[in-house]
C-alpha cells in the first residue's frame, strides 16, 4: 500500500515528496524505511530525530527530523486505525471441537468452539463468536454476535451479553457479589445473589477482572466501555457508556459511573456512590463522596486536582507560594 | 406465604392492616406489589416513597411512605433471610461425569463432581460437596461436607477445607508464597514452601482471591470468614474467625489478624503485623505496626480515624477550626 | 545428616558442644530437637528464648538461649539452604497424558504434560518442564528447560521463555493490553496487540498475575527476577534483572524497571517511567515521575523516604519538631 494511499484511509496531511510502499506499522525506534510509526509524546524526540521509518504521524511538524511526517489532529489514532490495517484479526475456522462439551446450548453460524470449552444448557451463542480452550459459560447464558471469550473466562449462569464483546483470559462473570447480613449472635449469614450481569454491545473485560452479579436485578456495563486487568465491579454497579477503567480499581456494591467516566489505575470507588459523566479520577484516588460530572478528581478521600495539588505543594514546600507543577496523575490510555 | 408467616420467619413487628401474599424480595425500585423490600440508607429515602412492594423492613417507621413499613431492628438481615427463604439453593444431580478426572481420591455421598474437573490422588470430599468444570483440587486435600467449589479453583496440594465452604471462580488456595533469600552473589533463591493451608468451617474466597500456602506449618483462616474478590493473602498469615476482607485487599506474609476484623477495599497489612478483635481499616490504608482491637484505622500509615479526620481538615481547610465532617471510610457490607 | 554436616553446606560458624542429627527444618515455634530454625526479627526473641530446636541459625549471638547458636550473616540464607536441602522437589513421572491436548507442538524429553493441559501447534518445549492440569500454552510459545507451568495458567500465542521459569497458578502471559483510541465521534478503537512477551530465566511469576504483550516489539521481564500474585504488567514494559514485585503491584505501558528493583506492595507505577538500578518504592506508593536509582522511595507521588517521614511528621505531630522514628514501609521479603 502507497504511503498516500494508507493517509487516505487512516486521516492526515499528505504533502509528500515522495509517496514509497508501507508494509507495516512500527516504534520509532523499531520502525523500518518500509513503517510507518507516530510520535505523541514529547519524552520521544530523541527517537523521532533518530527513526528510520518511511513517514511518522505528527501532531505538529517538528524541527531537525529527517524523515517525511505526516501531520493527524490524533496521531495515536492513526496509529491504531493503520494496526489495523496491517493486523487485521486471524480467526479459526467455525465448528465445535469434539473435545468441547456443549449440552443443550445453541451455538450461531460461522462460531468456532475449541478443545475443553464448555457451554452450559439453555445458553444461546450468536455468530462468529469464538470460545477458547477452558472457558466456561454457564447454564442460561445469552451471548449476541461476534464476541471472543479467550482461555480460562468464567462466563456464569444468566449473564446477557450483547455484540462485538471482548473477554481476556481468565475474568470472571457473574459470581456471587460480597453479601452477608449480621445475625443477632454476630455471624455472618450469606445473602443468595439472584440477580445477574448484562454487558452491552463493544465491551472488552480485561484479564482476571471479575464482575460480580447482582443480589437482584444486575450489574450493568455500558455500551463501549472498556476494562483492563485486575478490574473488581461490586453487585449491583452501573457503569455508564464508553468508560475505561484502568488496572485494579475497584468499585463497590450499587455505585453508578455516567457516561465516558475514566479510573485511572487502582482507584477505589466506596459502595453506593455516583459519578457523573466525564468524570476522570487519578490514579490511586479513593472515591468516598458523588463527584460531579466533567472534572478531574484525585487523591483519598478524592477532591478536585487543583485543590489536590496545592494541598501537595504546601506539604511538599511548607514554606514556598504555590508555583506551576507537571503532575498529571490521570493514566487513561496507558 | 403470607406477609405474617415470612415476619414471623425473618423477625419484625407485623402490624397489618392487611396480610397479602408475598411471592418475593426486591429492591426498592424494581418490587412488584407481591414483593418485599428493605430501607437502611437514607440515601434511598426518594426510592422508599416511591416504591411498589407490598410492604418495606425498616428500622423505624417512615413518614409519608403508602406501603405498609414494617420495622425490624436490622432491615438488611430481615431482607438476607428473606432471599433465603424464596431462593433455596439448587443444585446438580448427585455423581461423578465420565469426564471427569478422579484418580485415587474419596467422594463423599451426595456430592457432584462436574465434566472437566480434577481431584488428585489421595484426596478425600466430605458430603454434599460440588465441585465445578475446571475446578483442580490437587494430591492429598481434605475437603469436609457440603462444600461448593465454582469453575477455575485451584486447591493445591495438602490443603485442609472445613464443612461448608464456597471457593468462587478462579480463587487459588496453596500456591507458593513469596519466599527467596538474596545469595552472596545477589541471586535471589527460592525458598521451598512445603507448608500448607488450613481453612475451617463456613469460609467464603472470592473470585481471583490467592492464599498462599506457609513455608512451614500453616496458613490459616478461621471459621466464619469471609473474602471479597481479589484479595492476597501471604504465606503464613493466620486470620481469626468472623472477619470480613473487602476486595483487593493484600496482607504481606506471617501477619495475624484476631476475630471479627473488617478490612475496606483495597487495604494492605505489612508483614509480621498483629491486628487486634474488632478493629476496622478504612478503605485503602496501609498498616505498617500492629493494631489494637476494637477500633477504626485509617490512611497510610493507618493512624486511629479521629486523629486522621483531623489531618485531612487541616489540609483541605488549612485556616479554618476542625469541625464534624460525614467521611466514613468503612466499607464493610458493600 | 549431622549438624557439622549441615554448616558446611549452608554455611555459618559451627561450634558445638555437641553435633546431632538434624532432620528438618522448622520455625521458632515449632522446631523439635531434631530439627534447626532461623532467628533475624527482634520481634520473634520470645520465641527464640523458648524454642526446643537443635539449633538456630542467628546473626550474632543472643543472651539468654538455651540452645545451640549457628552465627551466619544472612540468617535467612541458612534457612533457605537447609530448606532447599530438606525438601527437594518432587517430580511426577515423565510423559504425555492421553487426556492432555499436544497438536503439532514439540515436548523435550523428561517433561510431563498432565490430564486437561494444551499445548497449541507450533509450540516448542524443552526438557524437564512440567505442564500441570488445565495449563493454556497457546500457538508458536517457545518455553526452555525446567520450567513449571501449573494449573490454569495462560501463556498466550508467541510467548519466549527461558530456563527454570516458574507460572504460579492463574497467571496470565501475553494478553492483550489496553489499547485504545479515541475517534472523532467518540468512540473507542481498539488497536491490535501484535508484539510478544520475552520472558528470561529463572524467574516466578505469581498466582493471578497478568503480563500483558506488547502492542509491537515486546514485553520483557529480565531475568531472575520475582514476582508476588496479583502483580499487573501494562504493554511494552521493560523489566530488569534481579526485581522484586510484591503482591497486587501494577506498572503502566511503557515504563522501564533497571535492574534490582524493589517494588514493595500494591506500588503502582504510572506509564512511560523509567526507575533506575537498585531503587527500592514502599508499600502502596504511587511513582508518577522518573526516579533515580539506589534509593528509597515513598507516597504518592513517590518521594525520597526521608522526605516522606518529615512530612509525615509534621502531619502527625504538626506542633513538635521532627525525630526519629520507625516506620520503614518497605516489604521486601514477606
Amino acid at each position: 500500500m502507497k504511503l498516500s494511499e494508507l493517509v487516505k484511509e487512516v486521516g492526515g496531511l499528505f504533502e509528500g515528496p515522495s509517496d514509497p510502499e508501507i508494509s507495516g506499522v512500527g516504534t520509532l525506534e523499531d520502525a523500518g524505511p518500509s513503517e510507518v510509526a507516530f510520535y505523541q509524546d514529547e519524552r520521544y524526540r530523541n527517537e523521532l530525530v533518530h527513526t528510520n521509518a518511511a513517514a511518522v504521524f505528527v501532531k505538529n511538524k517538528v524541527e531537525g527530523v529527517r524523515v517525511m511526517q505526516i501531520m493527524h489532529l490524533t496521531p495515536y489514532l492513526a496509529f491504531a486505525r493503520a494496526m489495523r490495517i496491517f493486523h487485521p484479526p486471524s480467526r479459526p475456522e467455525p465448528g465445535i471441537s469434539p473435545l468441547a462439551t456443549v449440552e443443550g446450548a445453541e451455538i450461531g453460524t460461522g462460531s468456532t468452539v475449541l478443545p475443553y470449552a464448555f457451554i452450559g444448557p439453555g445458553s444461546r451463542l450468536g455468530r462468529n463468536c469464538i470460545v477458547h480452550p477452558y472457558a466456561y459459560i454457564g447454564p442460561n447464558v445469552r451471548m449476541k454476535d461476534d464476541c471472543i471469550v479467550f482461555p480460562h473466562v468464567s462466563i456464569r449462569e444468566g449473564t446477557r451479553i450483547g455484540n462485538r464483546c471482548i473477554f481476556q483470559d481468565g475474568c470472571r462473570i457473574g459470581t456471587d457479589g460480597f453479601g452477608f447480613a449480621v445475625e443477632e449472635n454476630g455471624k455472618l449469614l450469606k445473602i443468595p445473589q439472584v440477580g445477574s450481569v448484562v454487558i452491552e454491545d463493544d465491551v472488552e473485560i480485561g484479564a482476571n477482572c471479575c464482575i460480580d452479579r447482582a443480589t437482584l436485578s444486575m450489574t450493568l456495563i455500558g455500551a463501549d466501555t472498556k476494562f483492563d486487568n485486575l478490574v473488581q465491579i461490586g453487585h449491583n454497579v452501573r457503569i455508564g457508556k464508553g468508560c475505561r477503567l484502568v488496572a485494579q480499581v475497584g468499585i463497590a456494591g450499587s455505585s453508578r459511573l455516567g457516561d465516558n467516566v475514566i479510573l485511572a489505575g487502582q482507584v477505589g470507588v466506596a459502595d453506593h456512590i455516583t459519578i457523573g459523566d466525564n468524570a476522570t479520577v487519578g490514579a490511586k484516588s479513593g472515591v468516598t463522596r458523588d463527584l460531579a460530572g466533567g472534572s478531574l478528581y484525585v487523591g483519598f478521600p478524592a477532591i478536585p486536582y487543583n485543590q489536590w495539588r496545592a494541598i501537595q505543594h504546601r506539604l511538599i514546600h511548607p514554606d514556598q507560594p504555590e508555583k506551576e507543577n507537571n503532575v498529571d496523575p490521570s493514566d487513561s490510555h496507558s
